[in-house]
């Protein structure tokens, strides 16, 4: 649709609207990808935007809790938070209002979340989100199903040749507890972690001693899964790090199971942005420059229970999803008979009825004109 | 799905979680309705939960002034409201990025809108909103259309049997200018129609004057719309609340053109509710005790742009329309090859995996079994 460059000063910095024809076809992407959610079983649910601060923020929430918009509530005068992410809440209705229901639970959900800032690189501050969460299983078939189900949601919405990047947020801290590896050193060794810095991190590992020294190795071995899970097997890994790595081979060959062709890559000592993640954690990158289009993992959900789930970004899919043919338009004469309408609607067509003699099918964007008789003629072909 | 009552100290006051099965329910009859109004030439928007105070409560923003939740924007230091209603959203980007676009303007939207306090009798303090406006458009067939595609949408998700209360906001003010009444007999006089005081209304209308006096006879009028029409143009109207009446008549033909089975009622002179509305104003009610489905009618929208639109409200057609049958659930044992899963899901079936050993299908709430070679077999059919 035509429009006019936006203006700045209307809408907040990272607040936008979505015009046609991006909003209809950012929400039918959402419901095609929940509807493969549904066809796996999972049950949607829909928390309020708004609720309490103290359960807003609790278990995986306090992950976002600095995103979070606060607000007070004039009826209760306790302080509420706008969501920053979804995970929490369904976590809260597992806990509480699906308490009895039977495990493993299987819930679905989509909705808006809006955070306090954006940042250079991603500057909205209302973002959609649709996701799976699967509670109260342990197994890597159950991480291996979210991953799975989430590569076929996109795949349902033309979105393929997409990549799963594996990590394991709770490798490098077990190498560094496993050496003993506190304080500045730690620190230090963290940041040279997180800036891959291969000859940093070989000398401050070499520093901090044996099981440190193995995060070279690790950190070595990030690429296709396979390569990466041979390294991890060959590694002398402590009792607890070799756990993460043997449970990572094992949700590897779950999902290799369930999806065959699927790109699998492995980092096994990267752990940002995964705050609360205990086990696996998975992005989904799409081709070229696109971005991530879903992160997910192993978390505990609230009462220590075992969760895995998967959250998608509508809004980045939308840009990865091919565009599908426009809907035909056809314009409806003055005095066309209301059943031509509906005859043309029940085939497809989206019908544009003229309301005065001044409207024409050009200016409202038809692409074809109801002849007597009903037969639309595509426009300029009359 | 089974579930403990709500804990009602977990959630602030008129904030609820939809949980299985009706929140998928109400995703279901949204988008089926969007479809509906998809159809008809309405093209989707999708404007932020959250914008400028000053913006958001321009124009029909105003009415919901009082009942919009603010916040500070950390970015800008300016305030910000969270919708109370979409309308004013879609006129501000009608009048601004979507202003070279030739009208007239189908919109459609749909979204959450919170307000900071709920009533006695809507307790809720976050609603869904699925709606139209048509924008640019003055006659009576621009009304005629919103409201009967916010009866095909209704019909579309199974709520027939809907009838349309119109009511004509300006015309009590426009007797009540002509006969110049004003002050504190004006304000008793309003207070006497909101009670539809007849009684009252004749003894006040007779003190007020012959214009005033109008005001009984359209009191009586209202009730099915052939009759109040009838009375209408009996009555000896200043000329305009004649114009006010011609209005209504050409509506209520021009609907009846479109879907002549269709219950309709008017109300001259009821005016409540409707503080921004300047032609006819709509309302549909289900049968029984449903409430009111939708709300609508004509509005100047930014710039003084003639606007008619319907708001439909998913919540209350949720409670109104027919509960579809359940999908079927299929139990796919451990071990069951994937390929099994995708056929039972091409058919329509959801797929229940088993994760583990302990995993049973009556536990998980499966109708069917899989079994060897694939077929769903009821559950206790085995």
């Amino acid at each position: 649709m035509t429009d006019d460059p936006p203006n700045p000063a209307l809408l907040p910095a990272g607040l936008f609207d979505l015009l046609p024809p991006e909003a209809e076809r950012e929400a039918a992407l959402v419901e095609a990808m929940m509807g493969v959610f549904a066809l796996h079983g999972y049950e949607r649910v829909r928390p309020p935007l708004l609720e309490f601060e103290d359960s807003l923020l609790a278990g995986s929430g306090a992950a976002v809790a600095e995103q979070t918009f606060r607000l007070m509530d004039p009826v209760s005068q306790r302080m509420m938070g706008l969501r920053a992410d979804t995970t929490p809440q369904v976590a809260r209705i597992a806990a509480t209002r699906l308490a009895q229901v039977p495990r493993p639970l299987r819930l679905s959900y989509s909705g808006q979340v809006l955070r306090v800032r954006g940042t250079q690189l991603a500057p909205e501050r209302q973002m959609p989100q649709a996701g799976v969460e699967l509670i109260g299983a342990a197994s890597a078939a159950a991480d291996a199903e979210v991953a799975v189900v989430a590569v076929e949601a996109l795949a349902a919405v033309g979105v393929s040749g997409v990549s799963l990047d594996i990590t394991l947020p709770r490798m490098a801290p077990a190498l560094l507890d496993a050496a003993g590896v506190e304080g500045a050193l730690r620190g230090r060794l963290a940041r040279a972690l997180d800036g891959k810095d291969a000859a940093r991190v070989a000398a401050l590992a070499a520093e901090a001693g044996p099981p440190a020294v193995g995060l070279t190795a690790l950190l070595a071995a990030a690429g296709p899964a396979d390569g990466a899970l041979e390294a991890l097997a060959a590694a002398a890994l402590p009792p607890t790090a070799r756990a993460i790595a043997d449970n990572a081979a094992a949700v590897v060959e779950a999902i290799r199971a369930r999806a065959p062709g699927l790109r699998i890559t492995l980092d096994p000592v990267e752990f940002r942005g995964f705050r609360y993640h205990t086990g696996v954690a998975f992005t989904l990158y799409g081709e070229g420059r696109v971005g991530e289009l879903a992160r997910g993992g192993r978390y505990l959900s609230l009462g220590d229970e075992p969760a895995t789930g998967m959250t998608l970004y509508p809004d980045v899919v939308l840009r990865a999803a091919p565009e599908g043919a426009p809907r035909p338009r056809v314009f409806l004469p003055l005095g066309t008979a209301p059943e031509v309408g509906r005859r043309l609607r029940a085939r497809g067509f989206a019908t544009v009825a003229a309301l005065s003699a001044a409207d024409t099918p050009a200016a409202l964007r038809c692409t074809h004109v109801a002849r007597e008789g009903g037969e639309p003629v595509p426009l300029g072909k009359d």
